[in-house]
């Protein structure tokens, strides 16, 4: 477990073919939370051509997980479809995360990856 | 090696085409147990808006793996499709986990996306 | 780097469709080894339900790589395709292991995933 | 974090379909750089056959990320298509890396993979 995660490789794909929510394109932090206090996690995102741009906040319970679409934080500000980022988060307590994105751009396909973020500390 | 492994995105997808078992949707847990001791694994499951779920139990060989298809626990509850999840596994002896999903709600297609399980300690 | 890695979810997919060897379903082992020395590697394979086999062996050369397809593997005996597998990897110097899957069982369709082995020790 | 990265298992698909560049098969670093200093990482590509070639050169700004397609490297040599390599990456200061490949070489499909390069040092 760590308190601090990197994920370089963000990338929203740029349109979704399918009914949604299930299957639109998308980005996703999966954060799990098993210690006994609630964790308010906060994200920074990062820009080929711009300073970062944060802290976006959420919560995540006290034993509990929580999977965040990329594409649904909007404030400080929306992040751009089709746009590369990276991005670190930060939790008061010791969590885990992990990165997956799902692919529709082409119709009647789903392609997915994912990885465990990289714990920084 | 670790006793005590951590997938923080878990989610069964919600149907599957195909014949079965072998093109059904799933997500799985692989267990390599490398040591001369049968491991008697715990796994407990984290949710979004519950108290966590478990043990579910399940051995391992001495010097033998296993897969286990998460659609297939049902003991104390049978894991929801289409329900976010995280999990912890933890082991009497060293191991190492391994977490897949297998996709194909959509009529002729396969995804697949997997990584390595974080190991806690 | 490590001189020992575990790859517990192997499994190659039963059939594929396409062009040989470019569309084959394969697992497959990444070696990277940027020492001086040639690394004679051995490799030792866990299933469900027998003791392990192995060693089986094969030669990464200093600053080489080597991608092995498992299907290929061949002694001491074929690692069948569709029975579930782990696999430890053993080098006598620090090297790099990373997993890939690709999977063609149906027709007009690649699933590729992967992740970086587990660094045992 | 670490200044050393390492990527065994690349290999940019031969082909691909669709329009470009959002559907070409590539293989991608991803590289985040949250210190306030900028990187101008090195990368060393090696290869089944011969001896590696390299350094590539490319800046990831302070407070930026950078995603490269191995595909438009050509300094001090292009990286062939459909040739296994692996790849160490280097830095100044810390950074995460994370690979990702897409594969369209089948038309109307796309399949992805990824995993975090390994921390070296």
């Amino acid at each position: 477990m760590a308190q601090v995660w990197a994920v370089p490789g963000g990338h929203v794909p740029f349109g979704g073919t399918g009914g949604e929510p299930q299957f639109t394109s998308f980005d996703q932090l999966c954060v799990l939370n098993t210690t006994d206090s609630e964790a308010e996690v906060l994200l920074h995102f990062y820009y080929e051509d711009t300073e970062p741009v944060g802290p976006y906040r959420f919560a995540v319970g006290a034993r509990r997980i929580r999977h965040v679409r990329v594409n649904d934080l909007i404030d400080p500000e929306a992040v751009r479809l089709d746009r590369p980022y990276g991005c670190v988060l930060s939790s008061p307590v010791p969590v885990v995360v992990q990165f997956l994105r799902q692919d529709t751009r082409l119709p009647g396909t789903v392609a997915l990856t994912g990885t465990m973020a990289h714990p920084v500390g």
